[in-house]
């Protein structure tokens, strides 16, 4: 993932097109979509979960996704993510042309049942099959595999995961080929100090550049806290839904991903380099809002930036230092 | 203030009754504000600020401030707080038995002047007054004097305010006999960056004993971030208002304390001791509810507490930490 890093500090990763949209009722028009997708590239933004390849059935608002995955591989500088569930997900997502898969697994295997229908071996099984998939591809194509642990934080239906547990589902995805796990607080559960642990823990099993980033809801307001503890400690990578757009569906009252313009507006206030323009950021909302209308919130869209706010710069307040004089 | 601070790690200031019912204009009654603020002292919450020695005829919601200040010195434990924009407030306010005044200063002048009416020499002198007052008490009633830095991190009017220009504004408070001073992102223009930066400048001018709390708004979002840098660093004392009721009327855009049940809830899960109960906490709501409908927020109270979550522990997640086997 170097390209996309070049020039920036941190990777602001917009799944709201695969995490929100798949949380909601209504359907988005692919045209729609495609709009916020080129939108947000347009704005900055280097990274999109598009969708997410389960069966239509299922998950209906996401059916048109090898489509959308096509499309969002012609914007230059993008790199495209989906969600796959299993073997046959992943078919299709190498097949559309994506540039990153991420396979779920709850580390709770109560909510691995609800949520993928399988049990971890289940699940350990189809990722077997991916890599061996991925690995049979000409090496410019195979996409870039991450492992997510889900509920890694807490479970809704479990209560408390064992950070033992997190970290030995962890060393087990590397094991079998991901190139990476990731971190997801599906459940909203997580603090600060958990953060730091879990993120510390994981490392020391499997490797730091095993573990780059993480996914937080902001369900319990600790969104943005959480973002910070890992900031804290290096992570480069946080997931984000533009207007907080949606959450789990299958993880009831836990609804909720942090809102990309306050993790841009925190991220870039601080004088960290996102690549990404507030102000162009905040106009994609009117194609989401025209679309999904009152599905939407955000702090900093609410209030609007700082007066004489300035982008890009090395952080507010900071050029007035007692330091710097 | 070693009392307050008996059992606990950190001091979680209400100043919903002050900060939350001056923004709202519907009058909050007499009884209902005591229902309140014994409920929330009965939580376990220590410290409260109740009320603003104004005139009436500015904030009427107010105006019975002295009779809140009086019945809220009858709950055992309670540090009783209140706001005083000058000498006659002051006097007011030790009449009544407050144990801690507060004067709020913006630092941007501009702000100063439509906020308080008043140059930054004119509020020097009415502290220099205050002082005077103070020291003329006998000892065993001398309340403790803070001096709060509002628009310490921008004001919604100048923009940016230099961070010299905030600790030059703490040095003199402190020089002319304040106790302590308090630091206030009155516009929630504040961030993580900019807090610690902001914090380590006026301990190394004034000491870091005469800045111990930060009351930080959400405006944008980043309110329980900035707490997070600011606990990083040591600070003790942090103001919330319950279901983020209320912010600077003054300040227009700018509303929004940070939510005192989210605060407490990543206090608690961090494994840090407030001496709050969070399910009783979460109860006050119904008197304030009753109160003043639709003014309230908050994510914790919004999604509950997690599945199995145990209050005053060591922290969600660190019973099962790795560290621990």
């Amino acid at each position: 993932m170097h390209d996309v890093m070049h020039g920036i500090d941190i990777l602001v990763s917009e799944v709201g097109p695969r995490d929100g949209l798949q949380s909601i009722s209504s359907v988005m028009s692919t045209d729609a979509k495609k709009a916020w997708i080129k939108a947000e590239a347009d704005a900055g933004v280097r990274e999109i979960e598009v969708g997410s390849f389960v069966p239509p059935k299922l998950l209906p608002q996401l059916a048109d996704t090898a489509e959308i995955v096509h499309y969002a591989r012609s914007i230059p500088g993008l790199q495209v993510a989906a969600l796959v569930p299993n073997l046959k997900g992943a078919e299709g997502a190498i097949g559309a042309g994506a540039h990153k898969i991420t396979i779920p697994l709850s580390v709770s295997e109560t909510h691995s049942l609800k949520n993928l229908r399988k049990t971890h071996e289940q699940v350990f099984e189809e990722i077997r099959n991916i890599v061996a998939l991925i690995k049979g591809l000409p090496a410019d194509v195979r996409p870039h595999f991450e492992g997510s642990l889900s509920t890694a934080f807490g479970c809704t239906i479990e209560g408390d995961v064992p950070e033992r547990k997190v970290v030995e589902v962890a060393e087990r995805l590397i094991a079998l080929g991901c190139d990476e796990v990731g971190l997801a607080d599906t459940t909203g559960y997580a603090n600060p100090a958990q953060v730091k642990s879990m993120v510390k823990a994981i490392w020391a099993a499997v490797g730091r550049d095993k573990l780059t980033g993480i996914h937080v809801h902001n369900t319990r307001g600790l969104g943005l806290a959480n973002v910070l503890a890992a900031l804290d400690l290096g992570l480069t990578t946080f997931d984000s839904s533009l207007g907080g757009l949606g959450g789990c569906p299958f993880a009831p009252g836990a609804s909720g991903n942090i809102v990309t313009e306050d993790l841009v507006f925190m991220l870039d206030s601080m004088g960290l380099k996102t690549g990404i323009d507030l102000e162009k950021l905040l106009k994609v909302r009117e194609i989401v809002k025209a679309a999904v209308p009152d599905a939407m919130y955000g702090f900093t869209p609410d209030a609007g930036l700082p007066k004489g706010y300035v982008q890009g710069g090395s952080g507010w307040g900071v050029s007035n230092k007692l330091a710097a004089e």
